[in-house]
């Protein structure tokens, strides 16, 4: 049976850090990015976590069809981490508009994590818990983040919240 | 001894499923809304949980005086859901303005729940953990919100932070 | 061996009150203050803060060079609260700009955080838990704010989050 670790916690919580951590438990890791540096201070953020992980992970990356590319894992690969499920949001906010093409990308994710290829980490972001958006898509953002949330750690094998580099086991 | 449940956490965190879920272990359930539909997306999610509750839940709505709705909830009722009380503070601090007015409606809420005519489970919403508001009224009602959150917290016989839709016990 | 107590939490979580109560195990107690009253607001916060404390304190007042003060606290002190990290983060932004002089001011902390002068309760915000914020100046805010609670809390013997002033146990 396969773990599906599902990771949340606010910016700078230490979630990248313990999701390399735990990664350590497996022999062949790799790495699945969801972000693309569009403006430099994205491109620094994802220099600055590549060279943290150095060449230990395979590196893959996709901004959208995220379940697509966990189906093509080699299948020497034990663990694969997924960075982040909130940058992912984004992506299909942005790229595709209608919540029901969201919501399908969102259900064949969930697809792959009830028949992992390998061992899955998955990492996102606490971004509800401040005050509400005044800017219409920044709640639909908000909205759509925290459904992937539920339902993700609703799928996950264990699920730990991180705060101030701590983690809170919520399952 | 009638049980007080007090439920917080970030937007889409779960807390309203978590609460229908909770008050299934009573009979006779009503639901007290201090939501007003005063714009599309507000209605919307106003019918969103509704249609969620279906017609198990006999519903009161009450923007202010939820302590009065509170006391004259009728004698069959076994359970009431009060949602939310982030929504109150919003409203209480739009509609009444003066501190000490605001603080005279805690304390009356807080009344009633010394001394609660049925099991209450009160859904709040945590927004203090984001970067400080730069607007004042902002603040301000992250002030209040806070405030009631750690009085009916304080008052209630067990309390959970949603996360994901997992619950973490905070007593 | 002393106590080195970390707590975090949002706006209006009993942090301070948490902070207050912790420090009542010591008989002889100082509170370390980082905030400057540059407008009227953070002055009616901070004599709120005082007057919550009354004259069971003796209070020191150093905006960014922390470890100095610590290092200087007369011996005779069994406990120091430092309120808080998260103001102390943005004077170092605001007053020293430079990244690397910012983390010289962290590591001269945690530095006296390894041998502290007596037990030190030290108090922080989540502030990373809402949406990204759009100017940069606050998301570098919030980077800096987030290391340090990363570090504290790294270097405490206890670390607990405050929600809705509840303790929830992190270390």
């Amino acid at each position: 049976m396969a773990d599906v670790v599902f990771l949340t916690g606010g910016a700078r919580s230490g979630k990248s850090s313990f999701a390399l951590k735990r990664a350590e438990r497996y022999a062949e890791k790799a790495f699945l990015a969801t972000a693309e540096p569009f403006d430099e201070e994205m491109a620094a953020r994802i220099d600055k976590h590549r060279e943290e992980r150095g060449d230990r992970f395979e590196t893959f990356e996709e901004p959208v069809d995220i379940d697509a590319t966990l189906r093509v894992i080699p299948s020497s690969i034990d663990v694969v981490i997924v960075d982040c499920l909130t940058v992912w949001a984004g992506n299909l906010l942005y790229k595709l508009g209608s919540d029901e093409i969201i919501m399908n990308h969102v259900d064949r994710l969930l697809a792959v994590l009830q028949n992992p290829p390998c061992n899955v980490i998955l990492v996102s972001n606490e971004i509800g818990m401040g005050i509400v958006p005044e800017n219409a898509m920044a709640r639909k953002f908000r909205d759509i983040a925290g459904t992937i949330n539920q339902k993700v750690a609703g799928a996950s094998t264990e699920a730990w919240l991180l705060c101030s580099g701590l983690p809170v086991k919520l399952k």
